[in-house]
Protein backbone atom coordinates (compact mmCIF):
# COMPACT_ATOMS: atom_id res chain seq x y z
CA UNK A 1 0.00 0.00 0.00
CA UNK A 2 1.61 3.52 -1.15
CA UNK A 3 -1.14 5.62 -1.30
CA UNK A 4 -2.23 8.21 0.80
CA UNK A 5 -6.04 7.80 1.67
CA UNK A 6 -5.97 10.38 4.06
CA UNK A 7 -6.45 13.22 1.60
CA UNK A 8 -9.26 11.40 -0.08
CA UNK A 9 -13.14 12.37 0.98
CA UNK A 10 -14.56 9.80 3.48
CA UNK A 11 -17.22 8.08 2.11
CA UNK A 12 -19.00 7.02 5.63
CA UNK A 13 -20.44 9.67 7.82
CA UNK A 14 -21.14 7.43 10.83
CA UNK A 15 -17.57 6.18 11.56
CA UNK A 16 -14.48 8.34 13.07
CA UNK A 17 -11.11 7.52 13.56
CA UNK A 18 -11.60 7.27 17.48
CA UNK A 19 -13.86 4.51 17.34
CA UNK A 20 -11.64 1.93 16.37
CA UNK A 21 -8.60 0.84 17.81
CA UNK A 22 -5.92 -0.74 16.49
CA UNK A 23 -6.01 -4.99 16.86
CA UNK A 24 -9.91 -4.61 16.70
CA UNK A 25 -12.06 -7.20 15.04
CA UNK A 26 -15.43 -7.77 13.61
CA UNK A 27 -16.53 -10.77 11.66
CA UNK A 28 -19.59 -11.01 9.20
CA UNK A 29 -22.50 -13.33 8.65
CA UNK A 30 -21.90 -15.94 6.93
CA UNK A 31 -23.09 -17.08 3.29
CA UNK A 32 -23.18 -20.27 1.32
CA UNK A 33 -22.07 -20.27 -2.63
CA UNK A 34 -23.31 -22.58 -4.90
CA UNK A 35 -22.73 -24.52 -8.09
CA UNK A 36 -25.19 -22.83 -10.34
CA UNK A 37 -23.92 -18.93 -8.90
CA UNK A 38 -20.63 -20.16 -10.01
CA UNK A 39 -21.20 -20.69 -12.83
CA UNK A 40 -23.71 -17.66 -13.53
CA UNK A 41 -21.27 -15.15 -12.46
CA UNK A 42 -18.70 -16.97 -14.66
CA UNK A 43 -21.13 -16.78 -17.63
CA UNK A 44 -21.06 -13.10 -17.26
CA UNK A 45 -18.06 -11.48 -16.17
CA UNK A 46 -15.70 -14.56 -16.29
CA UNK A 47 -16.41 -17.33 -18.73
CA UNK A 48 -13.03 -19.55 -18.58
CA UNK A 49 -13.57 -23.35 -18.52
CA UNK A 50 -12.72 -23.56 -14.75
CA UNK A 51 -15.61 -21.09 -13.81
CA UNK A 52 -18.05 -22.35 -16.26
CA UNK A 53 -18.11 -26.01 -15.67
CA UNK A 54 -17.19 -29.35 -13.97
CA UNK A 55 -16.21 -31.56 -16.30
CA UNK A 56 -13.95 -29.00 -18.14
CA UNK A 57 -12.90 -27.61 -14.98
CA UNK A 58 -11.23 -31.19 -13.46
CA UNK A 59 -8.53 -30.62 -16.19
CA UNK A 60 -6.98 -26.98 -15.40
CA UNK A 61 -4.95 -25.96 -12.64
CA UNK A 62 -8.04 -25.81 -10.20
CA UNK A 63 -8.46 -29.37 -10.13
CA UNK A 64 -12.27 -28.93 -10.08
CA UNK A 65 -15.06 -25.86 -10.19
CA UNK A 66 -13.63 -22.92 -8.89
CA UNK A 67 -15.61 -19.24 -8.62
CA UNK A 68 -14.23 -16.61 -10.25
CA UNK A 69 -12.07 -14.22 -7.70
CA UNK A 70 -13.84 -11.34 -8.86
CA UNK A 71 -17.27 -13.63 -7.67
CA UNK A 72 -15.45 -13.92 -4.09
CA UNK A 73 -14.71 -10.38 -4.18
CA UNK A 74 -18.07 -9.38 -4.85
CA UNK A 75 -19.67 -12.02 -2.38
CA UNK A 76 -17.49 -10.78 0.23
CA UNK A 77 -18.43 -6.99 -0.42
CA UNK A 78 -22.10 -8.26 0.07
CA UNK A 79 -21.01 -9.63 3.67
CA UNK A 80 -19.20 -6.47 4.31
CA UNK A 81 -22.43 -4.27 2.91
CA UNK A 82 -24.99 -6.31 5.40
CA UNK A 83 -23.39 -6.87 8.51
CA UNK A 84 -20.60 -5.16 9.03
CA UNK A 85 -19.59 -0.84 10.41
CA UNK A 86 -17.25 -0.54 8.48
CA UNK A 87 -18.90 -0.67 4.19
CA UNK A 88 -18.55 2.47 2.72
CA UNK A 89 -14.79 2.26 3.20
CA UNK A 90 -13.73 -0.58 1.41
CA UNK A 91 -14.41 1.96 -1.64
CA UNK A 92 -11.92 4.85 -0.71
CA UNK A 93 -9.75 4.07 -3.26
CA UNK A 94 -8.89 0.26 -3.49
CA UNK A 95 -6.23 -1.68 -2.27
CA UNK A 96 -3.81 -5.42 -2.14
CA UNK A 97 -6.51 -7.92 -3.36
CA UNK A 98 -5.27 -11.40 -3.17
CA UNK A 99 -6.83 -14.80 -3.54
CA UNK A 100 -4.72 -17.60 -1.47
CA UNK A 101 -7.13 -20.60 -2.70
CA UNK A 102 -9.59 -21.08 -5.08
CA UNK A 103 -13.74 -20.70 -3.49
CA UNK A 104 -15.81 -24.14 -4.24
CA UNK A 105 -19.31 -24.60 -4.47
CA UNK A 106 -20.82 -25.20 -1.32
CA UNK A 107 -18.46 -23.05 0.45
CA UNK A 108 -19.60 -21.26 3.47
CA UNK A 109 -17.73 -18.23 3.73
CA UNK A 110 -17.90 -15.32 6.43
CA UNK A 111 -15.25 -12.38 5.95
CA UNK A 112 -13.44 -11.12 9.14
CA UNK A 113 -12.16 -7.53 9.60
CA UNK A 114 -8.83 -6.41 11.60
CA UNK A 115 -7.97 -2.94 12.25
CA UNK A 116 -4.46 -3.07 11.74
CA UNK A 117 -3.42 0.95 11.70
CA UNK A 118 -4.76 4.29 12.46
CA UNK A 119 -2.76 7.09 11.08
CA UNK A 120 -4.42 10.65 11.61
CA UNK A 121 -3.66 12.97 9.13
CA UNK A 122 -0.16 15.27 9.05
CA UNK A 123 -2.21 18.02 7.28
CA UNK A 124 -5.51 18.66 8.00
CA UNK A 125 -6.47 17.64 11.82
CA UNK A 126 -10.37 16.45 10.77
CA UNK A 127 -8.89 13.53 8.92
CA UNK A 128 -7.02 10.34 9.03
CA UNK A 129 -7.12 6.76 7.75
CA UNK A 130 -7.10 3.28 9.29
CA UNK A 131 -5.30 0.71 7.62
CA UNK A 132 -7.66 -2.77 7.15
CA UNK A 133 -7.35 -6.13 6.18
CA UNK A 134 -10.65 -8.23 5.10
CA UNK A 135 -10.47 -11.70 5.10
CA UNK A 136 -12.41 -13.55 3.45
CA UNK A 137 -12.42 -17.38 5.29
CA UNK A 138 -13.86 -20.71 4.21
CA UNK A 139 -15.77 -23.34 6.58
CA UNK A 140 -12.19 -25.25 6.78
CA UNK A 141 -10.92 -21.41 8.48
CA UNK A 142 -8.86 -21.24 5.49
CA UNK A 143 -8.48 -17.57 3.63
CA UNK A 144 -9.87 -17.72 0.04
CA UNK A 145 -9.15 -13.32 -0.28
CA UNK A 146 -7.56 -10.92 1.51
CA UNK A 147 -8.18 -7.07 0.46
CA UNK A 148 -5.98 -4.82 2.51
CA UNK A 149 -6.85 -1.29 2.21
CA UNK A 150 -5.94 2.67 3.55
CA UNK A 151 -10.03 3.78 4.16
CA UNK A 152 -10.36 7.95 4.22
CA UNK A 153 -11.81 8.53 8.04
CA UNK A 154 -12.97 11.61 9.31
CA UNK A 155 -11.69 12.39 13.07
CA UNK A 156 -13.80 14.17 15.57
CA UNK A 157 -13.91 17.95 16.61
CA UNK A 158 -12.64 17.42 20.48
CA UNK A 159 -9.13 14.73 19.50
CA UNK B 1 3.43 -6.04 -4.76
CA UNK B 2 5.33 -7.82 -2.72
CA UNK B 3 4.16 -11.61 -3.41
CA UNK B 4 6.35 -13.80 -5.73
CA UNK B 5 4.37 -15.75 -8.07
CA UNK B 6 7.35 -17.34 -9.62
CA UNK B 7 6.51 -20.23 -8.15
CA UNK B 8 2.83 -20.77 -8.73
CA UNK B 9 1.54 -23.20 -11.56
CA UNK B 10 0.91 -20.84 -14.22
CA UNK B 11 -2.56 -21.02 -15.30
CA UNK B 12 -2.66 -20.04 -19.36
CA UNK B 13 -0.75 -23.16 -21.20
CA UNK B 14 -0.91 -21.47 -24.35
CA UNK B 15 1.51 -18.23 -23.13
CA UNK B 16 5.25 -18.28 -22.61
CA UNK B 17 7.30 -15.16 -21.07
CA UNK B 18 9.18 -15.35 -24.35
CA UNK B 19 6.14 -14.13 -26.26
CA UNK B 20 6.26 -10.98 -24.00
CA UNK B 21 8.55 -7.67 -23.81
CA UNK B 22 8.50 -5.08 -21.75
CA UNK B 23 6.50 -2.18 -22.32
CA UNK B 24 4.11 -4.12 -25.10
CA UNK B 25 0.51 -3.14 -25.20
CA UNK B 26 -2.73 -4.44 -25.65
CA UNK B 27 -6.06 -3.07 -25.90
CA UNK B 28 -9.50 -4.94 -25.45
CA UNK B 29 -12.82 -4.14 -26.91
CA UNK B 30 -15.10 -1.85 -25.38
CA UNK B 31 -18.33 -2.60 -23.40
CA UNK B 32 -21.05 0.35 -21.92
CA UNK B 33 -22.50 -0.06 -19.01
CA UNK B 34 -25.75 0.78 -18.16
CA UNK B 35 -27.52 2.50 -15.12
CA UNK B 36 -29.64 -1.56 -14.73
CA UNK B 37 -26.70 -3.04 -14.62
CA UNK B 38 -25.48 -0.69 -12.22
CA UNK B 39 -28.22 -1.01 -9.86
CA UNK B 40 -29.01 -4.83 -10.51
CA UNK B 41 -24.98 -5.79 -9.48
CA UNK B 42 -25.57 -3.80 -6.64
CA UNK B 43 -28.51 -5.24 -5.30
CA UNK B 44 -27.03 -8.69 -5.15
CA UNK B 45 -23.39 -7.68 -3.83
CA UNK B 46 -23.18 -3.96 -3.03
CA UNK B 47 -26.24 -2.51 -1.72
CA UNK B 48 -25.38 0.79 -0.88
CA UNK B 49 -27.30 3.89 -1.62
CA UNK B 50 -24.99 5.62 -4.09
CA UNK B 51 -25.17 2.24 -6.46
CA UNK B 52 -28.58 1.48 -6.31
CA UNK B 53 -30.43 4.94 -7.00
CA UNK B 54 -30.06 7.86 -9.07
CA UNK B 55 -31.73 10.38 -6.00
CA UNK B 56 -30.23 8.96 -3.02
CA UNK B 57 -26.71 8.54 -4.86
CA UNK B 58 -27.29 12.39 -5.08
CA UNK B 59 -26.11 13.73 -1.84
CA UNK B 60 -23.36 10.95 -1.26
CA UNK B 61 -19.49 12.13 -2.10
CA UNK B 62 -20.43 10.18 -5.80
CA UNK B 63 -22.92 12.97 -6.53
CA UNK B 64 -24.83 10.81 -8.57
CA UNK B 65 -25.26 6.73 -9.50
CA UNK B 66 -21.86 5.47 -9.58
CA UNK B 67 -20.70 1.58 -10.12
CA UNK B 68 -20.19 -0.75 -7.50
CA UNK B 69 -15.82 -0.80 -7.93
CA UNK B 70 -16.62 -4.53 -7.74
CA UNK B 71 -19.01 -4.03 -10.42
CA UNK B 72 -16.38 -2.45 -12.64
CA UNK B 73 -13.42 -5.01 -11.66
CA UNK B 74 -15.92 -7.76 -13.19
CA UNK B 75 -16.85 -5.89 -16.07
CA UNK B 76 -12.93 -5.68 -16.47
CA UNK B 77 -12.31 -8.97 -16.13
CA UNK B 78 -14.98 -9.92 -18.95
CA UNK B 79 -13.31 -7.90 -21.79
CA UNK B 80 -9.29 -9.62 -20.61
CA UNK B 81 -11.58 -12.50 -20.85
CA UNK B 82 -13.21 -11.99 -24.22
CA UNK B 83 -10.56 -9.98 -26.12
CA UNK B 84 -7.33 -10.11 -24.26
CA UNK B 85 -4.41 -12.69 -24.40
CA UNK B 86 -3.97 -12.69 -21.15
CA UNK B 87 -6.72 -13.63 -19.31
CA UNK B 88 -6.26 -16.87 -16.89
CA UNK B 89 -2.88 -15.09 -15.66
CA UNK B 90 -5.35 -12.47 -13.73
CA UNK B 91 -5.76 -14.70 -11.36
CA UNK B 92 -2.81 -15.73 -10.71
CA UNK B 93 -2.53 -15.13 -7.28
CA UNK B 94 -4.07 -10.91 -6.97
CA UNK B 95 -2.45 -7.72 -6.83
CA UNK B 96 -3.18 -4.19 -5.96
CA UNK B 97 -6.53 -2.63 -6.94
CA UNK B 98 -7.47 0.82 -7.63
CA UNK B 99 -10.34 2.50 -8.04
CA UNK B 100 -8.98 6.45 -9.12
CA UNK B 101 -13.18 7.75 -10.21
CA UNK B 102 -15.87 6.23 -9.91
CA UNK B 103 -17.81 4.24 -13.03
CA UNK B 104 -21.04 6.19 -14.26
CA UNK B 105 -23.95 4.84 -16.58
CA UNK B 106 -23.33 4.72 -19.98
CA UNK B 107 -19.51 4.64 -19.19
CA UNK B 108 -18.20 3.00 -22.62
CA UNK B 109 -15.29 1.14 -20.84
CA UNK B 110 -12.31 -0.34 -22.37
CA UNK B 111 -9.22 -2.15 -20.72
CA UNK B 112 -5.36 -1.25 -21.76
CA UNK B 113 -3.10 -3.92 -20.49
CA UNK B 114 0.75 -2.90 -20.48
CA UNK B 115 3.80 -5.40 -19.57
CA UNK B 116 5.84 -3.65 -17.20
CA UNK B 117 8.66 -6.41 -15.80
CA UNK B 118 9.58 -10.14 -17.17
CA UNK B 119 11.20 -11.97 -14.85
CA UNK B 120 12.90 -15.76 -15.22
CA UNK B 121 12.41 -17.42 -11.96
CA UNK B 122 15.47 -17.95 -10.37
CA UNK B 123 14.90 -21.19 -9.28
CA UNK B 124 13.05 -22.32 -11.84
CA UNK B 125 14.19 -22.49 -15.35
CA UNK B 126 10.87 -23.50 -17.01
CA UNK B 127 9.17 -20.71 -15.28
CA UNK B 128 8.94 -16.92 -14.75
CA UNK B 129 6.34 -14.08 -14.20
CA UNK B 130 5.49 -10.98 -15.60
CA UNK B 131 4.17 -7.97 -13.87
CA UNK B 132 1.27 -6.18 -15.63
CA UNK B 133 -0.89 -3.51 -15.57
CA UNK B 134 -4.29 -3.73 -16.69
CA UNK B 135 -6.00 -0.16 -17.07
CA UNK B 136 -9.91 0.13 -17.25
CA UNK B 137 -10.33 3.56 -19.12
CA UNK B 138 -13.31 5.10 -20.04
CA UNK B 139 -14.68 7.44 -23.17
CA UNK B 140 -12.83 10.46 -21.56
CA UNK B 141 -9.70 8.65 -21.52
CA UNK B 142 -9.67 8.31 -17.82
CA UNK B 143 -8.63 5.82 -15.92
CA UNK B 144 -11.61 4.35 -13.50
CA UNK B 145 -9.45 1.30 -12.66
CA UNK B 146 -6.02 0.05 -12.70
CA UNK B 147 -5.05 -3.55 -11.80
CA UNK B 148 -0.88 -4.24 -11.32
CA UNK B 149 -0.66 -8.00 -11.41
CA UNK B 150 2.71 -10.37 -11.25
CA UNK B 151 1.60 -13.35 -13.24
CA UNK B 152 3.35 -16.56 -13.31
CA UNK B 153 4.28 -17.81 -17.02
CA UNK B 154 5.83 -20.93 -18.96
CA UNK B 155 9.29 -20.54 -20.09
CA UNK B 156 10.12 -22.34 -23.53
CA UNK B 157 13.00 -25.26 -22.82
CA UNK B 158 15.05 -23.37 -25.37
CA UNK B 159 15.02 -20.36 -23.21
Amino acid sequence: MTFDASHQKPVTSSLYLEDLSVGQRFTSRTRIITADEIKAFAAQFDPQPFHLDEEAARDTMFNGLAASGWHTAALTMSLIVESLPLAGGVIGGGGQLMWPRPTRPGDTLRVEVEVLELTPSRSRPDRGSAMMRYETINQHGEAVQTFTVKMPLRRRGDA
